[in-house]
């Protein structure tokens, strides 16, 4: 073990009691949602008891086993605005898709085309869709905690489709329909679902909103998180996120411990700037079929996209059989009806 | 009174003769549309008599009124064009849910993505839509009078979403409705309806295409309308576009004589350019607590947006009880369904 | 006839048998799509034998031909995407048109606003949108051959609507309805369908992907196609794209032969960055009254769009009675609409 990872263990969350949700009969978030926010939100992670991540798997497990035709009027004339403040293609074409899926009306406003423009706040553009009859808005911004921003003014569901470096939660629900499916674990989760079970997070941690909403939730279930990445993209105090995590320099190490191998997309542009050299990183970093096969046959490979071949990740280790690259892109689109029942029609479906 | 207020009275307008409305058992518009120019169309405000605002706003009403599954299918199998050369959020989210909500096909072209760039005439690009099988266009465009070329051009019923400083006609439509509602008024307009009061707009005045619309339909119903803004902003000969409108430089006194003030939005570069001190300007036509509760503690606030707080408006009279900002809003949504409607409907709905 | 004619003589192709398609009771390509290849694909006009261009036209008359309702449901519930790499007004709006209109969902995905911009390779991107549920692709794109990767990586089937100077065989197709429905021919073509026609094409046929795909498919129908123009935009090697083809530097000469004058866009800058001057191509190349009534006074006219009126071609001839111009926008819908029956359907409608 690196001295880096001697600061942690898996000892119980101080801030989530392990025992809560057992206690309670309730659905009970860990993070209550704030006066005047909508129950059908999902702002943050940690705001979801288990009892609720759950449900949510629940049903996005059966909207994804039906027949497109059982729900295609689930959400009927009912109207959704896409609110994208920065470009996107998965997470806002899977938020659209599912949407349209369920017969709901989408409206897109992009930070291209719109009056965000011309300086209005964050507060009125909300405001504005919520008076056009918006009943729900999905929100990619750049400055962290403005979901929470738009949720409180306008008191209506916002989910939160990645804020600034903060959280991507529903990228960490599908990531965990994943890793449960290639498991084979149920996906009605408890504390301890996640025994036994290490899940190394490596690349770009500081920047990713991807990582902090799985280091956020996997412990929670009972894994392991090792962070895993130099210096500069990954500081010591990412740690302290969460209990459950540890830091890990060495990826090799890292790889040896896990089950689940979760890659992130590196900018080169970002390196340069961090006088990081690449074809240093590559060799300390990248995943390919040399370290895979080496350290960790039998993992479970995972990217929350856009991916760049050939530098994180290799084609044939992303292409290969234990990449659940492509799995993770259709159970965001089942985890996101699934979000979008759940904001619209408080789950039933 | 100003020296700035003198040279106009509220004599009847000499364009719009006070009982033309009365005399004709058809619905009449003061300005008819030329030879080829399809009826739904709504290209200026003037275009409108006093009885088809009527049954515009009688046609909002009840779709406003009614639950969405009761027009759902009313547009169904029609299709739209939204050809938006000037970026927009709220007239274009506006159209197009309302759009949606009866049931239309919609198709966006705007000057991000289109061959508007590769210098396509509005004209060609008008044809190829209805072409496309386009029933309706609803047009934003920097050029003045360019929707009634894109009418005339494609005999199609051709919505004005705003065209350069010229017009903005559904804006004044909602505008309307909502100045009824909030003053308890019916929806059935005639040219007495608002006898005695007076509607103040204030800001950039030259640049604005709203203030345009509402100053060309408000006196035709009685009211008065007084124009506010420093020099710059608010040339003299404002007063000569339509009779009942009267300048006064003072906001004070403007909103001593008003039951309505409708704020403008102040663009900070345009303020620079015209080298207007920003302070300055505030500490003269801002609409803030003291100078609302000082001189018009009773008018009715309104904004077409996007409105910067801080600058032309504070925060809390905007969010104020006498705020009907977001109602301006629900209210264009209306009126949009009501303008579709009547574009592809003939008004039957 | 020029120098530049005598090389090319109306021989039989060389890889495409005057006899095939009579030979062989069902459909074939004549390059049949590689393994793995959706075959409800459409990569390039070559693909496609003279019974499934037949088709193709059958189905697309018959859509063109119902109401609207009669088919509104055709493709309910079935997800597209458009993943356009290039702006583009028409085609993108005929193909998003017709997929509505046959009741599918959409979803746009532009160079403008998409991961596209953060380096994610056309393959991922095409995988993404497949797990997303995408049953099939549009695609735009600025490198040549690119809809054939998106096709052998995906397994979808992948519309070309134009990829680089390569081709745009939808085009190719309208254009056939075009010319077919002008002339008073049958739907169903075989290879001596167009004996006696000659379609000359002037302009900037070097960057022309329309210019391509016409000349791939009109020969096989037995048409003659003359290309025209100066050396720069028209280089020699053209004469070898397919049999069928000849070169004509002379406009008036080719105009003389033709029956069918299809122009192309020509933009200004790349003529000055050719150093060809305006006024002199103008003199050469323009389809103005003074040209059309004296050489060809019964030629139907045809324009891909965007068109730059009073440069390559004059208003009055645009929109006179032999322009097929706004009727080569219809057919495209219709087209379109058969093409995305085909590929999600088999051609079931």
């Amino acid at each position: 073990m690196s001295p880096a990872t001697k600061s942690a263990s898996k000892s119980a969350p101080k801030s989530v009691p392990k025992k809560a949700a057992a206690q309670s009969p309730q659905p009970k978030a860990t993070t209550p949602p704030a006066d005047g926010i909508h129950p059908g939100s999902l702002l943050s992670i940690t705001q979801l008891s288990l009892e609720e991540v759950s449900n949510i798997l629940a049903l996005a497990e059966r909207l994804a086993g039906e027949p497109l035709s059982k729900h295609a009027t689930l959400l009927e004339n009912r109207k959704l605005a896409l609110l994208f403040y920065e470009s996107s293609t998965r997470t806002r074409t899977s938020f659209e898709l599912a949407a349209k899926s369920l017969g709901a009306m989408t409206t897109l406003v992009s930070d291209k085309s719109s009056s965000i423009e011309k300086g209005e706040s964050l507060k009125d553009t909300g405001l504005t869709l919520r008076a056009l009859g918006a009943e729900c808005i999905i929100l990619r911004h750049n400055a962290s905690g403005s979901p929470y921003l738009l949720a409180k003014h306008t008191g209506l569901p916002v989910l939160n489709a990645g804020d600034g470096m903060h959280e991507h939660p529903s990228q960490a629900l599908l990531d965990l329909r994943t890793i449960l499916s290639r498991l084979g674990k149920k996906q009605a989760v408890t504390e301890t679902t996640l025994d036994g079970i290490t899940v190394c997070i490596t690349g770009d941690i500081l920047h990713s909103r991807v990582a902090r909403s799985n280091a956020l939730l996997l412990p929670r279930l009972g894994a392991k998180v090792i962070l895993c990445g130099p210096q500069q993209l990954l500081p010591p105090e990412a740690v302290d996120l969460s209990p459950g995590i540890t830091l890990e320099r060495d990826f090799d190490k890292a790889l040896q411990q896990s089950q689940v191998a979760m890659m992130l997309r590196i900018q080169k542009e970002r390196l340069a700037g961090m006088q990081i050299d690449l074809a240093d990183y590559q060799k300390q970093y990248q995943l390919n079929e040399d370290r895979y096969f080496k350290h960790a046959p039998n993992a479970v490979v995972m990217h929350p996209g856009p991916m760049i071949r050939g530098l994180e990740i290799t084609a044939d280790i992303a292409d290969g059989p234990s990449s659940a690259i492509e799995e993770q892109v259709r159970n965001g689109l089942a985890i996101r009806m699934a979000l979008l029942a759940r904001a619209l029609n408080g789950g039933a479906a």
